[in-house]
């Protein structure tokens, strides 16, 4: 039984056998979701683990394919919040997946300082007064600016959320690399591991994953490029692999 | 004629056609700076340019192919400076290229602050401390270890040297990523550029080529990545035309 309004449509994760609910006008995921789910750090069994900006939900639905721990997803917006609640019922993952509607600020507060193993976050990413990309939906906007939440403040809520050890993976743009990396730094999480994300050989990073360690040692690793699309506009191989699951 | 000390050899820029001094038992350019001397910026008709760290001279040797403008190198290390003289004379660059047997820090008071459009260093990589890397020559340990110049004293003289809108480009370990960037921003240098360079497909970088801007406004763009070899071991086609020139 799916309870879908009516601009909503049901989604497949395929590499998962899950569903998702999404909306055109409202919230879709977009790829970076998938490569952050796929690039953070599991702790396999057990393990607390908070996605923040969770939107439909759609990363601790991909986590839970990784992990047994228990995932909590944070969403400010009433309406995705209830859109990531109703797909986790679909899937019946009640008892694996938690979403709390309220602010990622400060959210330690709300569920507790330093009990989580990892965060996970895709954050909005354009600047607040960045008018051009912004769009018209209230929705949209409030996921892809930072009109509620600044990067600097995600980065702050990951690292109270985190025990000692543990560990924050955000996906962003390259442009905001120095930025993710003083706020990181700032706030006790040394970064680890990054991979930048190339639309297709040739041509700039587009995105830019990075994960960090509560109060780690200073020991970066660049990780192989990662390639969406090859020559011919088709995704490529390990993209596929990461939507479609192996064929 | 060519002056050569009983440890020296005489090996070919074959890319450039010139000539250079080497001696493995006291310095040999590395694949590093064929690459920093690629990447950087360079004031084609004109302009002031100075090689930090400079060695036997083969940056200036290799940007005197790409730029009109004078170069200064520096470098501490009598010997080496001695050597890059005699490379510079053997292709009759005294024109073009000056060398400064001299020290880095402070090298600004020495050759005037803020007159210089670009600034080039490969500098020491290994901390002072890192004795496992440690070489047996003194020579070595002081082009290669931070005993005798800092990454941070490094990135300060460049900023020193530049104009407003002057560029600085460093070669370095991708580890040393959040040191040099947090080190160019205290010294007014924004980061515009990095390329990563990897030993090969699926492997870890190894390589940092990061390009700055005294006094430039954020806007960080990840270059391509750079592969040096092929799975068969074999040079990479983007390096042999490097070392090698079109064939």
């Amino acid at each position: 039984m799916v309870n879908l309004q009516s601009d909503e449509r049901l989604d497949y994760l395929l590499a998962e056998d899950l569903r998702i609910i999404q909306s055109p006008s409202v919230f879709s995921f977009s790829l970076d979701a998938v490569l952050l789910a796929r690039f953070a750090y599991m702790p396999f069994r057990g393990g607390k683990i908070v996605d923040l900006c969770t939107g439909n939900g759609v990363i601790p639905l991909f986590l839970s394919a990784r992990t047994k721990g228990e995932i909590i997803g944070i969403e400010l917006q009433e309406r995705l919040a209830d859109m990531a609640q109703r797909s986790i019922a679909l899937n019946g993952l009640e008892k694996q997946i938690t979403i709390e509607n309220g602010n990622v600020i400060g959210i330690a507060k709300k569920i507790g300082y330093e009990l989580y193993d990892a965060v996970t976050c895709n954050p909005p990413y354009f600047p607040a007064n960045e008018a051009s990309a912004r769009n018209k939906s209230e929705y949209y906007t409030i996921a892809r600016h930072e009109v509620e939440l600044t990067l600097d403040q995600a980065v702050k809520s990951a690292s109270e959320l985190l025990k000692q050890g543990g560990k924050a993976a955000f996906v962003h743009r390259p442009g905001r690399l120095l930025d993710i990396i003083t706020s990181m730094r700032q706030y006790r999480l040394e970064p680890k591991r990054i991979r930048f994300v190339y639309p297709k050989e040739g041509k700039e990073a587009n995105t830019l994953l990075i994960e960090a360690i509560k109060d780690g040692k200073p020991d970066l690793k660049i990780l192989p490029p990662l390639y969406v699309y090859r020559e011919n506009e088709e995704y490529t191989e390990e993209v596929r692999q990461l939507l479609y699951g192996a064929e």
